[in-house]
């Protein structure tokens, strides 16, 4: 912010500042010297419009804030990408900010978020009952991939995370899997539980009992989920069938299968959730589950630019987009 | 922005400004009786401290925009975090720019970038020339990975690039490769080409002749390297050990590897570049050049700070960080 503001051009000039503000936006009422003049320090002093100033007199900032568990995952970061392709072309600037799953940490960033006055907030998190701080202050408020834990104040944008758990362990039983082990996030968090429905819902469609052994639920990390399929194989657990609740899980569950020496797909199948891009390029090539980011993140925008423009803050809205499954090399 | 201002506050209780804003600093000058109706109309109304107006009088807009070519990608991801972890705990908040790897975007961005009186930019983009526009305007800059293509009067954090094409070439002669394909981005900018003499530097030293076959500038993408590789196979071009200038491009020729059955380490040997966490998890994982992310995105930071806090803008500094060999199973 180190430019000339107007009222430094007016006091450089002797001209009231309501003759600069004119001036800039074009708007007449001044002489052809003056406008000359005011132009000449502008160039001098190169002039920007100011957007905080702007923002002041508007009361609005044009900028909307992202909130993202770990902007590191290309899931995420895809989805915040996303939103910065629909709000730019609007005049908006994107705050990103990271919570690496914290709590703490979230708190004090929505509180910086409040304070900051954006626009809007869109809000990714594993933590439910926060945003409602930035509601409160009647900042409009769109979630992705959380619902019903909230306040159903808020408007939520998800993907179908129940058809795509039914749909990826339909996949494994059409393939002739018997034992399908479930490798999940073990955080009690929406999209997760909601895969966990779809997977009990498409065994007991298919009557094959449900067992409580095949539902792992570890941390959310590749070398947790590589190691917890180690455990397995030396516990002679058996299985013909991994359906892990994102593609970082899955990724860990094929590298614990290599080590074991055990045939991917001939033996143990595996379908994966999210379709981050290492999927095609792992070993072998992943069959997953399809979000679509930049429709969330394209929906979400849609509908937060609405809430910010026509003043609709108080209506709730949901939308629920379709995922589908993308077959590659670890299922047939 | 939605939230009381103090002149609100003011109107309503008829009470100046200026007491206003001491009861919200606790400086003193008003009745007990002033104060408790100030924080009561607070309380109503549900103040925060506005950022934006405060801007407007401090000349600090406690923002730092972050520039990237594509956020998506967890190298550069991993610079933002570190970036954004270092400025909070300053009261900082980051704006992500993603540029796509456009020029015209990347133009307009920093138009905005400008407009909006960030206090600092830190700048990781294929397109050397453009942050003179914010150094123009006396918004101190650093840039991630560039140099000398630049102005000299701004400043610099960059990764041994060379020193990491030496080592990675180096790894792959101690192992006795004698004829090592080199796959690199084709784009003309800094980091690819520094590696690029890395590599030469190290078979020079090693007498071993350069061949221009041996080079493969492609598109930066994980399936062009996999198509590139594919078809030197094809062509029946003869090499031993393979150099990637980054992993993604080191992760496309593995597939194309595993494709037409060529056991690595065995018969060939690969080595990437940048240490990615996808590395860890390929097949087999991938020996690799790390890049210290979170030290690249600190050291950007903390020379930031100075050149804002310190009015140090004219000062141009160049840090160079080191890189190291991370032996995993590409090579022995």
């Amino acid at each position: 912010m180190a430019t000339i503001t107007m009222k430094e051009i007016s006091r450089i000039l002797g001209v009231s500042t309501a003759t600069v503000s004119r001036v800039l936006n074009n708007s007449g009422g001044y002489s052809e010297g003056t406008k000359k003049r005011v132009l000449d320090v502008l160039e001098k002093y190169n002039y920007q419009t100011n957007v905080v100033a702007k923002s002041l007199r508007t009361r609005q900032s044009k900028t909307v804030g992202v909130v993202v568990p770990d902007i590191t995952n290309e899931y995420f970061a895809s989805i915040a990408l996303a939103v910065e392709n629909f709000f730019v072309p609007y005049g908006y600037s994107i705050f990103i900010y990271n919570t690496s799953a914290n709590i703490e940490k979230e708190r004090l960033l929505l509180r910086d978020i409040v304070s900051r006055g954006v626009d809007g907030l869109i809000y990714i998190s594993g933590n439910p009952d926060v945003p409602l701080e930035a509601h409160k202050n009647n900042i409009p408020v769109v979630c992705i991939n959380r619902h019903k834990q909230l306040n159903s104040e808020i408007s939520v944008v998800e993907s179908d995370n129940f058809q795509g758990g039914y749909i990826a362990t339909e996949e494994l039983l059409k393939q002739g899997c018997k034992r399908i082990l479930m490798i999940r996030d073990k955080r009690d968090i929406i999209p997760q539980n909601e895969r966990f429905k779809g997977y009990r819902k498409a065994l007991a469609d298919h009557d094959i009992p449900f067992e409580k052994l095949l539902v792992q639920e570890i941390t959310f990390d590749a070398f947790h989920s590589a190691k917890c399929v180690n455990e397995l194989i030396s516990a002679s657990v058996s299985f013909d069938g991994i359906f892990a609740s994102s593609d970082i899980l899955a990724i860990g569950s094929l590298k614990a299968l290599r080590e074991n020496q055990i045939p991917i797909p001939a033996d143990v199948k595996v379908v994966g959730f999210d379709n981050n891009s290492f999927g095609e390029h792992s070993y072998p090539p992943l069959t997953t589950i399809n979000q679509d980011k930049t429709q969330l993140g394209e929906s979400a925008s849609r509908l937060l630019l609405d809430l910010m423009e026509k003043e609709m803050k108080d209506k709730r809205m949901e939308i629920v987009l379709p995922v589908n499954l993308v077959k590659r090399d670890t299922t047939f």
